[in-house]
């Protein structure tokens, strides 16, 4: 199998040199155990993509995808003998600024998308908040999120066409160049999110937008956080910010701890929230008034609001950095519940019941206005009872948030560490329906296997 | 088989008349003849249909659903043999104005849905010309438009959840109430416009958004219809309008005919055009200013605006009416191409060529701001030679829309009438992965047979 993979690929492409293998085979998700691959490829071409399916097809082996190695779920988790097939060299990059679109290649960086766009006066939206080091491949395997999807949606809503190399290597286009397209099933959104179950993203095209107006920022703090929670209610019940982020106590401590910026560590926890309504003048008044006055409404300590680029910057960088920062304090199993926006305040109460009965930390932070919350479950690991209850909590959360009629990943996605729980959320028909797909796209059942289904 | 499927279904559900039947048997594709149906089910419940497809399972009997019958392709058409399924009477309708979404049955018609959201001051955008007559279970198995969508997006865009009739009879729910849900494949969004062909949509829940601002209208008009083209092209490279429509001169003259409102019937083309950014002042303000700078730059003769919504709904209806205006000329085949919109003024140049050379009326309406125009191929169905001509014409306009990077259909879906011209759009391996989904969701061939795949 390695010859003939040798033999499909240019030199140095096939990697089997120990150290190098196992740099590539975790995630972000650091209590996963990765399996022990036979083989790195680095693809550098679609035709290298397609030459590895090939071979992986005719020997049967195992591939798993991955990009930048920045999922949370374990998604790019090696498997024991596969093919570890990385995108990361796939970077072709053309931006059409009439059209409004980007034609990219998976191992773009989202920021470099981002970047290009701005070099023709236009925008890539989705922001998640590892922008600047995780690739357009990965986001569009995960159908990543972020932090102004509340209004302007998240990587599916920007895919206007995807390449694709099946489990067979053939290479498909699926979609076009147009804003409405109903030829067909929709299939390039079936294989966004499908975290390399179904096929190797091998390009995109995105569609741009014009730049959004200059933004207000606003920061509200409250005595604990399911005021703070019932604020996010009644804000997103009549407007729609362009991001409405959650921190509580302890999230806020560990941004301070990690980076002091003179964050306010004795609030129980902290709104953060942008207006870019209307590009300025009596709209954007309107939309901060409206925002400052469900603050106050929902028991708010103290609201202010900046028109400052660079200090409203620096306050979404500090809600950037919270996954990072509480990283510092232990190991983190990290949460990516999502639940219809008005069941957030029973949310976060839920998430403080587990935290108090498994005896558990549990900072909470998230996208408050589109539900979607990062409970992040930390422990020492060498600590084996609270490593048990960590345990325990992470599925407990989840478990709130299904009772809560909610989801278990809004935006991280299933990979490793989730699969038990797909099957509790989807149920058995549904479950059915997804592996009947899954075989008729992988009939093999070789990408990215033991993830899902 | 009827009488297995007489047993299964409330007394009145099961309909052999051949009058009855026979009213249900085509959809608004006029040119479409349909097949002869073994017996009509007018299912009342969500048990009715799973009743239904139980037994068509068991015999292997073919099963065409249809809502309203409003759709414009033949997808409701009849094949011979089959149970024609309507969900008419699946009327059930909950709105949560706190989680801001509708639970509606597919019966309901578009329009139901938003009278039922406005009572809640909320909206639901997507608003197909046709919404006063349309159903909602039909806009989801075609993943309607509209002309709100160039801004606010597609039916598929305010699918949080589907309720969807398996070809084996099994219930299954797919998403949830969370705006943001990445566990598991994307599959309600693979079973919006698929027509019927991958299983029956008996429920749905759709998001609904505040109201937009109060908008203003503008009306622009133009020498030539390349010259309104270029003035679409201007417009959306800076600024998102609420809706940017397009009639040439024989659309406009069609509806002043059928409904004399005073527009100008000497000009070339007609812009209508809608601002609702910002709610007012500057913005608005700003945006109705730069659609009016080009539109001029573009060499408009002659560009007016108003804030009365009475004046702009009356615009828009005049829009709206377009096609059954041209209807009441002759015979319509109508065109849903889609192509990028840098390539609108090629695309309706083209046309005019395709026109010309045919000898055939091609009148050009359609949604101009997202790159999606209805060409309405217009002929004698009396003369032979003239039908024969608008085929032709009629698959040449289509072409022009692919060499264009463009889509056969943006909005009405391939039905009866384009199959096959799908196949060219999407080419073999396309194609083939389409048809291993289908096999996957339906492996008896009896959802919607003929159509597509």
């Amino acid at each position: 199998m390695l010859a003939a993979l040798e033999g499909a690929l240019p030199d140095g492409a096939l990697v089997t040199d120990p150290d190098v293998v196992d740099a590539y085979r975790r995630d972000r998700a650091e209590t996963v155990v990765p399996g022990m691959p036979l083989a790195l490829v680095r693809a550098t071409s679609v035709a290298d993509v397609q030459a590895v399916m090939r071979v992986a097809s005719a020997h049967r082996v195992s591939v798993v995808p991955r990009g930048a190695g920045t999922g949370l779920s374990g998604g790019a988790a090696a498997v024991d003998g596969c093919i570890t097939l990385s995108t990361a060299g796939l970077r072709h990059l053309h931006v059409d600024p009439v059209a409004m679109l980007a034609v990219v290649g998976p191992g773009l960086l989202n920021a470099e998308v981002k970047a290009a766009a701005r070099e023709h006066g236009l925008w890539y939206p989705p922001d998640p908040s590892s922008f600047e080091i995780c690739s357009i491949g990965g986001n569009l395997a995960t159908n990543a999120g972020g932090l102004c999807c509340v209004k302007y949606g998240v990587t599916t809503d920007y895919v206007l066409a995807l390449d694709v190399v099946l489990a067979d290597g053939t290479l498909v286009h699926l979609g076009g160049q147009t804003v409405k397209d109903v030829a067909g099933y929709d299939l390039k959104r079936l294989f966004v999110g499908s975290e390399g179950t179904l096929g190797i993203i091998v390009g995109a095209t995105l569609r741009l937008r014009p730049p959004p107006p200059p933004a207000t920022t606003m920061v509200a703090t409250f005595p604990d956080v399911v005021a703070a929670g019932r604020a996010v209610v009644e804000v997103v019940g009549r407007v729609r910010p362009a991001a409405l982020e959650l921190m509580d106590r302890a999230a806020v401590a560990a941004v301070e701890a990690a980076k002091p910026m003179g964050l306010d560590t004795g609030v129980g926890a902290l709104l953060l929230a942008r207006s870019d309504a209307g590009g300025g003048g009596g709209a954007r008044a309107d939309e901060v008034g409206w925002i400052t006055e469900a603050c106050d409404r929902a028991g708010a300590s103290y609201v202010a609001a900046t028109d400052d680029e660079d200090e409203g910057e620096m306050l979404m960088a500090a809600r950037r950095m919270a996954i990072p920062a509480v990283e510092r304090l232990g190991t983190v199993l990290i949460e990516d519940v999502g639940v219809p926006v008005p069941q957030i305040p029973a949310l976060v109460a839920a998430v403080e019941v587990v935290a108090d009965r498994r005896d558990t930390a549990i900072p909470v932070i998230g996208h408050a206005g589109d539900g979607n919350l990062h409970p992040l479950v930390t422990f020492d690991r060498h600590d084996a009872d609270a490593a048990a209850r960590a345990e325990v909590a992470f599925d407990e959360v989840m478990e709130a948030a299904l009772r809560l009629g909610g989801t278990i990943t809004g935006e991280h996605g299933i990979g490793t560490l989730k699969v038990r729980h797909l099957a509790e959320q989807l149920g058995p028909d549904v479950l059915r329906i997804t592996r009947a797909v899954k075989a008729a796209l992988d009939p093999l059942g070789i990408l990215n296997p033991g993830k899902w289904v």
